[in-house]
């Protein structure tokens, strides 16, 4: 195992001093018989590494995700932002209060707001990005001298797709950060602090708070449900896909792009988009079409190509010829599977790592209620914008859902152990 | 132990045949050293007793409490809605579909929505109520010929205090479900599957999701923190405090009000406010002025009134006569500790029951977050509307607050064996 999987499995986590915490990581499930919360409340991941945590990090309970616009135009303040927000995150992962030790001065604030005081690490992990604005804002202006750098994936930016409704306050921003965590108290007292550290350089933008993971990163996880009550994401890459599978689907290669080579190697991309999902309408629909629109049985969500599904059935490969008892094709061609399907991609796969969500209500007391949808990719212009735009087009889904919000941010790679903030080789 | 505590504890739960839950649920605590999610999400407890769930049961990690208006003004159709809803909160508290069996016939929607198919009970409770309006309308109006019998409580009404900006829609309507789970797609599921059996009947008013419960209501739960980095609750009635206690401060007593007196003994009242934190202003206060404000040691949540704050300290009963170092009182008799304690409100004690909120952020980026407070009482007119009226007017911590919505509910007593619905009483 090199250092890379050593890192994304949780291994590593020897080096903080907690001995046999990988294993129970990995584990860690959603039915009862496999779920093991307690260790998932004492994991700790470690801030620093090839690549950042977060990612190939087995999917944690909860998600706060947040982006932020830099509001100094200064790039020593925002080098100092960094600088800050690293420390403090390494803290906060490490289960520590920011600042390390409790406020010793009671005349100041404390450095932490304490919510989290005594608390697991529960897994914390936190997750830096960089947004197309940082480069070449809105206006475009250039104000940090960074635009030279910019990633081509930046500056082609997403393109629109149809019936979408995108809430521009809602969406993109300079700065990202994903936390996630086994306590959803831990997640919100990270992005809280993080904004509180902000204060005065730059200014919290959109925030989305998310449960119930809907994919795993690991073949030891259980694939768990979205609110459309299927199994989601079970055809997902896992970090047990080994190097090669990952380098070509999830990791920026050097030569890929020559404007960001030097920074971004090693890095990914992060793909979000807020998914509204017409519960009430979904609800009304018979079992028979809903498994129909899907591709998959609802139960055990195995591909409509098995005759007889059962409990072994979900990670049986999906067969498009397969016919049917009446002669039909058994997985219809604008299945959500067979839209998304890599052999109708051209081999494109994604980690997904998305969340459930649910904002309260509107005033017909129908739920706010959806997909926060994440992917990491090594490109989406190829990986992950086709998709979407046959999506779109031919979805059988598509009709129950709305995109209400879209995200895109750089992920550099992980922080060396000399580096002092995230993104060291773009700025320093 | 008396039947009721039996229930209460879940030591009842061995009659659905799951031996030794009620120790495992007790010990729950919120570090990792005393941890145990495992069991946590393995619980189930009994629907039925002489008591509703989900008050004296050990608070869970995550709530979904939401708010229906009858929109159908016929009896029978009232009935059938909590005939319904009495069936499935009692199969989804087992852990089983709404429906009991996978749907059988795929030519018709799936009887649940099935984002929890597979999930074990995670300790989900569902508590219902009854608002004021359900016995007399906004307009004044006894729909359901229920007027004569509604307590004096709900008629009497929430007065209006100090500072307050309470949103109508988001306060209040005329049925109340509480769902506790120790998984957050557990409880939106249980409040997904209401509301889709209410279309027709009754319409989701507000809802309102909480994490991170803000107060024990077992000693053997450990104190969590609330936004403000405090121990919250210390001084919380137990379900450990005994029956004399509990008929005292929790549960309505025969005699208690001549009007409801048929149906509420043995049931108790819901209070809610959700109070908006100013976390922003908060966190710029020095830690010796925050502990001022509450009157406890922020690192172990210690009454002021011990010189030396340790872990051992928090349950210290309160001092109000002792001075500190320079000869004042070591506890401000406007700290939020004095303002609220029993000794000061004529032995006022109540049941807490709340959960944090994080509902997003406003344009400026400050987060819209807070407590979402609950509290179970025998009596709000002499155990709540004083306190709060002094605090209100009096209390440090009323700077840093606002109260942005409020809910009072009458909470009936628990099911019989042979009751179909809750509050049997009320309405058969």
């Amino acid at each position: 195992m090199d250092r890379r999987r050593l890192f994304a499995l949780g291994g590593a986590a020897g080096a903080l001093g907690i001995a046999g915490v990988g294993g129970g990581a990995v584990g860690y499930g959603i039915r009862g018989a496999k779920a093991d919360k307690r260790s998932a409340t004492e994991l700790r991941y470690p801030f620093r590494g090839e690549i950042q945590q977060g990612i190939l990090t087995p999917a944690q309970d909860n998600m706060y995700t947040a982006a932020f616009d830099v509001t100094d135009e200064d790039l020593d303040s925002l080098r100092f932002l960094l600088e800050d927000w690293t420390v403090a995150a390494e803290q906060m992962t490490a289960g520590e209060l920011v600042g390390g030790a409790p406020s010793a001065n009671r005349e100041f604030p404390p450095a932490d707001s304490g919510e989290a005081w005594g608390y697991p690490a529960s897994g914390l992990t936190i997750t830096f990005g960089f947004g197309r604005s940082l480069f070449v804002d809105d206006k475009g202006r250039d104000r940090f001298g960074l635009a030279e750098k910019m990633p081509a994936v930046l500056r082609d930016g997403v393109p629109k797709f149809a019936n979408e409704a995108l809430r521009t306050d809602a969406s993109d921003g300079d700065l990202l950060v994903q936390a996630c965590a086994n306590d959803p108290q831990v997640a919100v007292h990270a992005i809280r602090n993080l904004t509180r550290i902000a204060f005065g350089t730059a200014k919290l933008r959109w925030g989305q708070i998310g449960y119930g993971r809907t994919s795993s990163t690991s073949t030891a996880q259980e694939t768990p449900r979205n609110l459309f009550g299927f199994k989601d994401g079970t055809n997902n890459i896992k970090s047990e896909d080994g190097d090669k599978e990952l380098d070509k689907h999830l990791w920026v290669q050097s030569g890929d792009d020559d404007a960001s080579d030097a920074w971004m190697t090693g890095g990914t991309y992060f793909m979000a988009r807020k998914i509204h999902m017409y519960l009430e309408i979904w609800d009304r629909v018979s079992l028979a079409e809903q498994e129909d629109i899907i591709g998959r049985d609802k139960r055990y969500g195995a591909p409509q190509s098995v005759a007889s599904p059962d409990a072994d059935a979900e990670f049986t490969p999906l067969d498009f010829a397969a016919k049917n008892g009446q002669g039909d094709r058994a997985i219809d061609a604008r299945a959500h599977v067979a839209i998304v399907a890599p052999e109708h991609n051209h081999g494109a796969m994604m980690l997904r790592r998305g969340y459930n969500y649910t904002d309260g209500n509107d005033s017909l007391g129908r739920l706010d209620a959806g997909l926060f949808f994440i992917a990491y990719v090594r490109d989406p212009r190829t990986q992950f914008y086709p998709i979407l735009k046959t999506m779109a087009h031919k979805d059988l889904l598509t009709e129950y859902l709305q995109h209400q919000a879209s995200a895109l941010f750089a992920i550099p790679p992980g922080l060396g152990e000399s580096d002092t903030m995230i993104g060291q080789k773009l700025l320093a």
